[in-house]
């Protein structure tokens, strides 16, 4: 099968630097054009220092920006849809990893965003991109929006559950957990060392933003909670479910094989004993798997799914990867296959 | 007021070393002994060594003890009541940190802690020790049990809503995260440095012993899941109360200030704006506050309650100084100013 | 002894933060004034939040700083000499925790802060801040000048062995690791939590402006790199020094006792076993320690000598209160008792 | 070129994961079994929950070893020497990762480890297994004995200015920092999390075994010093030396180029701005890479020489793949291709 050749923009950032890691070592990737309007001329490694020695690429300003096969969208929220028309003509498929082309109404956009969409008739064309979900569409996808981390993580923990209607979806909560680089690169006072270092931050207890594509997706949203934590990478969503009947171990393993079993990015973790008996996401830094576990509360209806990912692999870069093998019918776990380390 | 001769049983733990530190510069106290088996007759510094300088003193074995005014037991869960009735001839008042009296009954001893309790008899004579809820049994008391450290949390959190009946409890959801010293001085797979550096891990998702003491004290069980972090010092609890009627944020607040408003340790954190707009444990190392806020979902009739603590302190040796305070009538912030570091 | 009437100019960083806690609970200070030209009118605790509930106190602009007795300056370098001669008619007694002071001849200042000093006169009217050595002269002074943090640490390590001539001067290394908190309160690239998180980083090999305060102090310059680590708090000074003859460890042990052996805020840590068996500044969070200890190199003459610190305290603000202490003939740890922390 | 099938003896720790991790993803090795006493018959990935979905390899017991073509030990120092001629019946090539064949002469192994070697009739035969150093010999051996993890650090960093005499080598200071990972999987109180989180401790001042190995390479001890850091993985030697005759910056330059110009695994960093001027671990973990950078000390003949690498990469696991693609006339830098991660 031949070739892609491919171009990032958006190319300085935390996401965009691990689309460039990604597809640098992508066997069927060339790669052509790296965008940053701060960076433009300069050497990729001045600003991902992991690739020192791995590739001699600058990055180009998107002025420069050339025809090419596939393009991925790094840019800001709100920066991707200002330029989308042009971004079509440049290219015939596209994956835009910000929030511009999640929401699949103009009215969510506007909800959720605070603004106005600039362009909702192009919301209709990009398919949401969880594979586990929405495998067949991204296929035949010419646009594909990558899913919010956040919400990456929450989806694939309930979706078993919400979409067999077993649980009582208003009751719902889910609280997650993430580290510093979810905030990406621009330095703040909230991500000064100082103050970050260590830290067990509520930062958005109600209203946080991906409830809006959790609610697209289940059907209903959630009640969800964001915490920011002193690690780098990683999240881990802790989701409170109340079941309208009594479930059985068996039962729930048994909805959730049926749902992933065949999943190449999709771990099941639940051990009876150890140290790594549910999903942890340091053990996920730097691979494209989502764990999912669960425990029932022995003293009722209550059960808690817990998944954990790495927010910019499974939560952004690799899981746009993953959408783009599936777009272009390569082996779906191209380019993705490192399982993280340990320990870390 | 005279002062209060003082004895700690099985000092060499986190919690013990915490309580040295703190009797050691109480005005009103004269240390008499701490004990440990292990390190008897080796000076405390060796073993708490930012001690070192501070105190000569040095650990004696417990068959040594001998009578003074208060005992404080810092002994591991079930060590504390086998030798209760010795510990009882040999002080008129005792403070004890373990599980051993936190629970009424035998039967909620039995459930939660998984054998017998060796003196029923005496459960009855120990008030729990949440200041903020029993301030006048405290100063009645002759033996006051330390309350749980994440019990504390959610209970401090929670009770203001609980007591006026304003939430359905059983829709009540938790999340308490904590760091490394809730796990005690002893060595582990899950303690070791490579394996608990920068973890999120679930550890606790449902059954937490400490539900026990909240349904205890609030009259209903609550959805409690623990997650571990990497982190070494406190206690974030996330709580999720849904309302039975709407409230307004004035109402909340005028909840929490009749019930905390003078309190001393009890410091209500709600900014509109800033990094530092909810409770944050790291900014209460050493201290002992407890730091608490809320958020309500402009979307419905959720209300997210957060509450912080330093699990060591207000968790455990700060809040058994303060029922000591009261015990004695000496003023209830004594030994206990420190208010916290920041940045740390 | 009379209360003093102190003021702080600059109060909204991380040096002035602690100052502020340090002064509120210093049982014979009236704090006057804070000053902050960024915070003017605002709380204090909206910036330090640790002290949130513990005062009231307000930041007012520099135009509107009063006369009293005592100032303690945390301005930027630089900025401190721009208005020292008005700072001069405020107050008596002034602490300037900036580097405008520290160096004592014009040249030297050029040499290491790149420009002229604007008030070359006033350079000998500063005594060097380090009580330990400087005692007398500090009581009797006016003006103190607060010694650089990694300057105090390889100071005290070194001023015994330096002092007595034991060692060749030319061939001393010195390698200090230190925390984000030295770099101060303003978000950079370099402090953004993903880039500093876990981080070793040779900021400073070669070039640090403290050897021009060591020098100063010791008589010659050392060989000095820095070393930035992921933590907030501390610094680890790793003197390597060769001995002119060898010296046998009580040898060693005398020359340190008798220079520290009185010295309420030195500590030897020296232990032939355990895990605490030499400085470690963690154990230092919060305390105005200064620890140190020594190996001798069995197979030569060299010595490691290692000091251990809170950068904020015996580096900064609590060597100042404590230089404050002497000058005013109060008890020379007044205010400074806090042990800091085990474990944290 | 054929497959070769490969074992792992000791595969429960963590270079034995991490050697399992490389071994699995190497196009051209059939890994054949690994070896665990404790966990015989279990699931590697219990142990290496990074692993799980990526093998059902399970653990055999030593006794079950079968013949295959190379043999990695990973067993504790001292282990590997006691079956050593067993090991040598089993296979034709071993490259031994523990410290048992790592000096040359059964005086060094009595000095620096303290008991007399078992066989040193074998220790000439295994090839020292640094690659850039000794690639010709590892091409001829049939057994290699893997570097210490400082000890490689710090000879790759200094060994082209030792070869060419350009430093007095008695006068060498070098300060090693590392990581948890590096004291292994056993947990112990000094590796337990409250007391190594955040920590900075001088734990070898003087004396450290890999000084053995670096006098035997550069042909003269260093002075040593080895600091532990409260982070998991990585190291970074800080490496100070004293040029005979001055030597401008070009030089340098040109030495390390000629040195390591064509070296797949050595990068110099060494940028004029940007905050990833020199060496740092971190970006480096799960790399191969040994990164080495350097700044000359304007005021004299001083050079500090800065090298950083992961511990059980470069430093261990890493290596031996190096070199066993090097023995094999693989490519060098087969299965070794992972760039490291930012951030992390």
């Amino acid at each position: 099968m031949a070739e892609r050749r491919v171009s990032i923009v958006g190319g300085s950032g935390y996401t965009g630097g691990e689309l460039l890691r990604l597809l640098l070592f992508h066997p069927r990737v060339t790669l052509v054009q790296v965008t940053s309007e701060r960076f433009a001329g300069k050497p990729v490694y001045r600003v991902h220092p992991n690739l020192r020695g791995v590739t001699q690429a600058r990055f180009c300003s998107l002025a420069e920006l050339e025809p090419c096969d596939t393009l991925f969208l790094c840019l800001p929220h709100g920066k991707s849809m200002e330029q989308m028309p042009r971004f079509q003509r440049l290219a015939g498929n596209i994956i835009d990893l910000s929030g511009d082309f999640r929401l699949a109404t103009p009215e969510a956009y506007q909800k959720w965003y605070g603004r106005p969409h600039l362009y909702p008739e192009l919301l209709g064309e990009f398919v949401y991109g969880i594979p586990e979900l929405y495998r067949r569409n991204i296929q035949q996808a010419r646009y594909v929006s990558g899913a919010g981390c956040n919400a990456t993580a929450v989806i694939l923990a309930l979706y078993p559950l919400f979409q067999q209607q077993l649980v009582y979806p208003e009751r719902t909560v889910v609280e997650v957990k993430g580290g510093s680089s979810e905030g990406g690169n621009s330095p703040s006072e909230a991500s000064h060392h100082p103050e970050r270092n260590g830290v067990v931050r509520s930062y958005k207890p109600t209203g946080h933003r991906h409830i809006g594509e959790i609610e697209q997706t289940l059907g209903h949203p959630v009640h969800l909670s964001a915490t920011a934590l002193g690690i780098v990478r990683g999240i881990l969503a802790t989701c409170h479910v109340f079941l309208k009947q009594p479930l059985d171990e068996k039962s729930i393993w048994r909805i959730y094989r049926n749902a992933y079993g065949s999943e190449p990015f999709i771990r099941m973790v639940k051990e009876r004993k150890g140290i790594y008996r549910l999903p942890e996401p340091k053990l996920l830094v730097g691979s494209n798997f989502c764990d999912i576990g669960f425990e029932r509360d022995a003293g009722g209806n209550r059960l808690v799914v817990i998944s954990a990912m790495d927010n910019l692999m499974k939560g952004a870069a690799g899981q746009a990867v993953q959408a783009f093998n599936i777009m272009h019918r390569f082996p779906e776990t191209l380019g993705l296959e490192f399982p993280g380390l340990h320990p870390v």
